[in-house]
């Protein structure tokens, strides 16, 4: 049972009536949670105005907290098509990385990190508030956390989430690519004086081009993809028009390696989405050597197969595993509660203590993949056609 | 309205009852059909173990036919477990090729052709019927073709179907592969009896191997794919187990190149089953130099996807072009009437009188391509993600 002044908040927060709201709650489509001495509400889709991924965070002594949602970013398939119309002018290049969401807020007193689906995720919390709860908060003290909240993507291999390893951020780094301002995206202006006034990291810009210019566009392409990097987010300097996204050959090919690796899971919807993205940039623009590129790409598909059916045979198919550190036992066992609540059924397979760091080996089970294999090492056929 | 002896006849053949059977073709279960003087029921599932494509022939002044539907064959992943595991003794390794299944009965005085699917197919009917039908006629006269009937192939380039050319058959070709006898497939060698004594064609029988002799298997397999076959059924001589099939690299990666054309359709589909074919292959054998495999896969998903991109431009994305001849405009007005029926939209674009041929220029539409293509060509974004 929610208590009667939590759902009074969220109501006046939201402008939506009560009865409306325990509808929503009892579908789901709203979903009540809390973290610490904190409760909050995430949209799990957009309602009467409000964004997917919107956070309300509530408590008692505090107004509450409206964290609009990350608005989802199209997609361009052809950008000598895109850019010269979807922008106005200018477009400001920066690197998209290759991790996940987060907004970074303060209320009540402390940090909270919020994913993209609007959940405070307590691994990613502690994290922000261990390396960077200082030069956030000083951010904080002269920006109203009312009125200001960053949003940026956590990089590295420990995390629960997305795990790639960047040179800048082996195991865990945050990178801010928008400040907001009254759940707007300001322009990228603020962002470089916040980022710069309290040494926080943000993503790279790589340029500002004309619309129209599209040799220095792929030009930045072909450089991040020679330094094996994912992408870039395209937007217009003042946020007049919504952001774009476009990848590089090495993202879409290694998201395609890893998908291969548990195909009866991921598999599918990966490849195929993959392998369009890099058609219709071979259509526009070879960012290297065409016969490499098609080299490249079926390995990618082959060799995760084969990899994984090797797996499959030593019974290692149907699980990722991967390490998260935590500062203390208390912060890994809330954790733990927090993904089991959200039905993502992570198993610990081992504790190591290591410098005062507590690391969790955890495997994320690919079930499909195993029954799969399982099936097929069996039999010898496939079972489904 | 079906008129009452027709389904007196069909319960009679079929042991269904009248009241059960009604209710089969309300729901579109059972399709009735009529072929010319013939009328027929089609079976689109298995009813009461009446094997889904089953097709029950009707007519006023003959008993019924039942001619079963065509097994449906497992395909193998791993031929190191399966042929050891499948099969009895021996294993006769038989080309499999790449069109489309027709069952030929003797029904009130004629041949019909009739697809996996249970349909009496107009167009295969009249083919059948020029090309084969003096010498399926004989052999009807000395096997009573209420318990006879031929399974084979049809191959080549000129039908409504599958189309791939044949050296030995580039435009039509029909390849037996089973003589079923009182609705069971007969042992392989009264097949080979049939098809030398009445002149007929059948599929290679590439030979006969102990079940665990897997080297002389991948030497089989190596030969086809040099020869860019599609691969092979594996039988029990005797018919005591169900056949297996397996296909070759460059099957896999001919299917993948023709699917990406198309990537809006069939595409996504095509790319996931063949790739997984060719990755379990590559476990146990590769057919040849894997980098030359890798860069075929790769050329094969991306060079039809650019190739999609550029007929967008022109219009041409959205249907796949192909020709059916016929020797009448009776026949050709038939057969386009009965792709309606069946809701296939064949667009005919174009008539050509050639030799007393009657040549129809035929668009299937691929409407999903088309509309992808559109967004995208008009946006320069990808609507969905």
């Amino acid at each position: 049972m929610i208590e009667e002044w939590v759902l009074d908040s969220l109501s006046d927060a939201t402008n939506i009536p009560i009865d409306y709201l325990r509808q929503l709650i009892e579908k789901g489509t709203i979903r009540f949670m809390k973290y610490r001495n904190v409760l909050y509400f995430s949209f799990r889709k957009r309602v009467r105005g409000i964004e997917e991924g919107t956070t309300v965070l509530i408590s008692r002594n505090e107004d509450p907290l409206v964290v609009i949602g990350y608005s989802h970013i199209a997609r361009v398939a052809l950008p000598s098509i895109a850019l010269p119309s979807h922008f106005i002018d200018k477009i400001v290049v920066e690197e998209k990385m290759d991790g996940y969401n987060v907004r970074v807020v303060f209320y009540a007193g402390n940090l909270f990190a919020i994913t993209r689906g609007g959940l405070v995720c307590p691994y990613t919390t502690q994290k922000i508030r261990l390396l960077y709860g200082d030069k956030i908060k000083e951010f904080y003290k002269e920006y109203d956390p009312y009125k200001y909240f960053l949003a940026g993507e956590v990089v590295g291999k420990e995390n629960p989430y997305v795990r790639k390893e960047y040179p800048e951020a082996p195991r865990f780094g945050y990178f801010i690519f928008d400040v907001f301002r009254e759940n707007k995206p300001a322009p990228l202006s603020l962002r470089s004086e916040i980022v710069e006034k309290y040494k926080l990291n943000s993503v790279r810009v790589l340029g500002v081009i004309d619309k129209d210019d599209l040799d220095s566009f792929w030009r930045f392409l072909e450089q991040l993809d020679k330094e094996g990097r994912e992408g870039v987010v395209l937007k217009d300097p003042e946020y007049r028009v919504e952001p774009l996204k476009y990848t590089t050959n090495v993202a879409d090919i290694s998201d395609i390696a890893h998908g291969m690796l548990f195909f009866g899971d991921e598999g599918r919807d990966y490849l195929y989405t993959r392998v369009l993205r890099l058609g219709f940039r071979l259509y526009e623009k070879p960012l290297g050597d065409i016969e490499k590129l098609y080299r490249e790409l079926g390995r990618a598909i082959l060799e995760p197969i084969v990899e994984a059916i090797r797996r499959g045979k030593r019974g290692e198919a149907g699980y990722e595993e991967f390490t998260l550190s935590f500062t203390s036992y208390l912060d890994a066992q809330e954790f733990v509660e927090f993904m089991e609540q959200l039905g993502l059924e992570l198993t610990v397979v081992d504790i190591v203590e290591d410098n005062s760091e507590i690391r969790l080996i955890v495997r994320k089970p690919k079930l499909e993949t195993e029954k799969l294999l399982a099936r097929v090492l069996k039999t010898g056929l496939f079972g489904y056609d």
